[in-house]
């Protein structure tokens, strides 16, 4: 294998051979294939994509180049993953919903950065909670009381996280193979069976069009099926946060509530789309009333509180939760219908008072946060409350109020996306 | 300027603004830049091209980047490129013609690599010859004599040179913007007002098809246009080598027949083209007949051997150069007529026989070469003598040999491309 006959394969837009892109990634994680070679060979992807094949494979090599969890002695292995959105707790309810149900989720998960919050972070909101499992804790624990969830290691598909850093540096992040193979590597190489790929569209989201999230999502569920798991995908609106909490302890308060059967209509409706897909693709079955039910007869709020407690997590803390003591309200300065609410620049007023992360590392308030008043298609007045602000004070509140200027388009009514927009099977 | 944007910008088919562009190169070579921006910028530009504009810009940037050779004082400066033949002995002759005519040529040349020679290397075939002129040395002789060649500074156009290297390790050298950028920059630093290029198309050419060889040349007339050069382009056909003469000692040979009104057809009908070009760019008032009457007259010779002199060449010996002293004969294997003979082949023959470097500051033989017996269109027997081979022996013989195996196309007349394709202004 020679790296400028690769690279040059790509700029003609030939297909690689399973041993040259395998010969060239290793290459590079290894440090004998320069980055700057890397470098052109990425943007060559961007300019002439890969062939579902050549995306599948780059994807099990990525996978392979570090470690790979084991699940096979597990039943019904499933695992969930959100391309990002904000106020998105449903991992939170999802997992301990699927566990109730025969489902097995022992799950690697991100901390959050820029706008959008990680579940981990989210869950450190519960005083005691371990975040960090080790292997055999997580395994016994997933065995146990089939929901396990913990940070994300470092050994976990490496070459991704050298290709991703090289990507971010060199405006080659966005490529439907190089993303869908970035997502699935982690995702092979944590082991489960089935999955259920949550694909956010919308402003506050990676994929701004419906289009490209198709792409996306039809790319993700093509490897899963070269690769042999049973993958699916959920196209889902972020044209406003989902549900009426963004932040981390407001969100774990509105994933109780969604766990107990209440909760806001929204969050609940997709977590039983997403829940159902996945136990369904995991071959267990069950419809989504089944699942409802789960929620209703108080299954899933008592797995919840086994496994926050098997993780340290102080289950009487859970209805007290620290909320920053401090409010401000945001509100309309027009009447009309609300016809979006820019998520991201809710997540980054959330940020802005503490509570997200500018560089991995950065400490962060899980306190603060935001309650959203007002969903797209609800009727506002001029001097409505449209979001609520909660702080500690000082000076971040006015660049949190500035951050969420313009959020809000009020106007007269015109054709709106549904929540969910389609399963990509 | 942000590089990452930079990189965005060209990724999404957009023309850099001239100060972007000279911050990004001008940060790459000052070591700001990484390579790896750099590369995925490159191929960046390979899928989305550059603009006439853009193309300009970045050569003025690359050859303000080092020295600058002021040929202000001089009258009728002018340069000649070649994209690289093999046989090619066109500079030796025009160089003095062109000064035999008021032109004053003070040209930087390249040395060879490959399978093609390098003008400075033939004309150290002639013993005492000195490569490497001083700057005062190399201006004062071309003021008094109009005619100076020298060997290639490092300080020029420096940025091309390193740009040039991240190309060639990442298959981004085929590129229009690019080649003609890298070529007209170092032109543009070495001062001349009038330039013509000789751009080769054909199977021992850079450029393969007529096509590509066209849209090069457009770019770099165009560049000359934006700098305020008089530049000129001729297309001319690489289907077989130039003149009959391949090697060293034995181009400097015919180009001195050529001097004296003799010479090749097809080397004497090419220096007459790219001469009278270049001077009528120059704005010397003169025709094709009056270019040929100084080869004729003995003015371009007399200018040859002074300027021969000038440069510590020992005149006396230039009709007893020395020839290696071997020959050996590669025949026709059929009859018919010839339709092309493999130029590329027939260097890397004569590189085989010691004649050739594979890398930069390899020693190579002056006096070994080849001689081409027939010309496309010419009728050959089976058994017939196509190239007669100088060598000194050895086992490099075979290899030459073999090089040369299949290197010639027989058979019945079809449409030949003429030696000139046409004539770029």
């Amino acid at each position: 294998m020679n790296p400028v006959e690769v690279i040059l394969a790509k700029r003609r837009g030939e297909e690689h051979a399973h041993d040259d892109l395998e010969a060239f990634v290793l290459g590079f994680v290894g440090g004998e294939i320069p980055d700057y070679q890397v470098a052109a060979w990425l943007m060559a992807v961007c300019w002439r994509g890969m062939s579902e094949r050549e995306t599948a494979d780059l994807t099990r090599i990525m996978a392979a180049s570090g470690d790979q969890l084991d699940l096979a002695a597990l039943p019904h292995t499933l695992d969930k993953h959100s391309t990002g959105g904000v106020g998105d707790k449903t991992t939170i309810v999802l997992a301990p919903l699927v566990a109730s149900l025969g489902g097995t989720i022992a799950k690697m998960s991100g901390r959050g950065l820029g706008h959008t919050g990680g579940t981990i972070d989210k869950l450190e909101s519960i005083p005691g909670f371990r975040a960090t499992l080790s292997e055999s804790e997580f395994l016994r624990q997933a065995r146990d009381i089939g929901v396990a969830v913990t940070g994300q290691s470092g050994e976990l598909a490496p070459a991704d996280g050298l290709l991703y850093a090289l990507r971010d540096a060199t405006a080659t992040v966005a490529s439907v193979p190089l993303i869908a193979s970035s997502v699935m590597s982690k995702k092979l190489a944590s082991g489960a069976r089935s999955l259920v790929l949550d694909v956010k569209v919308g402003h506050g989201a990676f994929m701004k069009s419906e289009e490209e999230a198709r792409a996306l999502a039809g790319a993700m569920v093509a490897i899963g099926r070269h690769a042999g798991r049973n993958v699916r995908a959920v196209l889902s609106n972020m044209d406003e946060p989902l549900g009426n909490a963004v932040g981390h302890a407001v969100e774990v308060i509105e994933a109780l509530a969604t766990l107990r059967g209440d909760g806001p209509p929204d969050v609940r409706a997709l977590v039983l789309v997403l829940a159902t897909e996945v136990l369904q693709a995991s071959g267990l079955d069950l419809d989504e009333g089944d699942v409802a039910a789960a929620l209703a007869d108080g299954r899933a709020a008592e797995r919840f509180e086994r496994w926050i407690a098997a993780q340290g997590g102080d289950v009487s803390a859970l209805d007290a939760l620290e909320v920053a003591p401090n409010t401000s309200v945001w509100r309309a300065t027009s009447s009309g219908e609300l016809l979006a609410l820019d998520a991201e620049r809710v997540g980054l007023a959330v940020a802005r008072l503490g509570g997200g992360r500018r560089r991995k590392g950065d400490a962060i308030d899980l306190a603060v946060g935001a309650h959203v008043h007002v969903k797209v298609g609800d009727h506002v007045s001029a001097g409505d409350a449209l979001v609520t602000l909660l702080h500690r004070g000082g000076s971040a509140v006015e660049d949190a109020l500035l951050a969420l200027e313009g959020a809000a388009r009020i106007g007269s009514s015109e054709v709106r996306r549904p929540l969910v927009l389609d399963v990509v099977r």
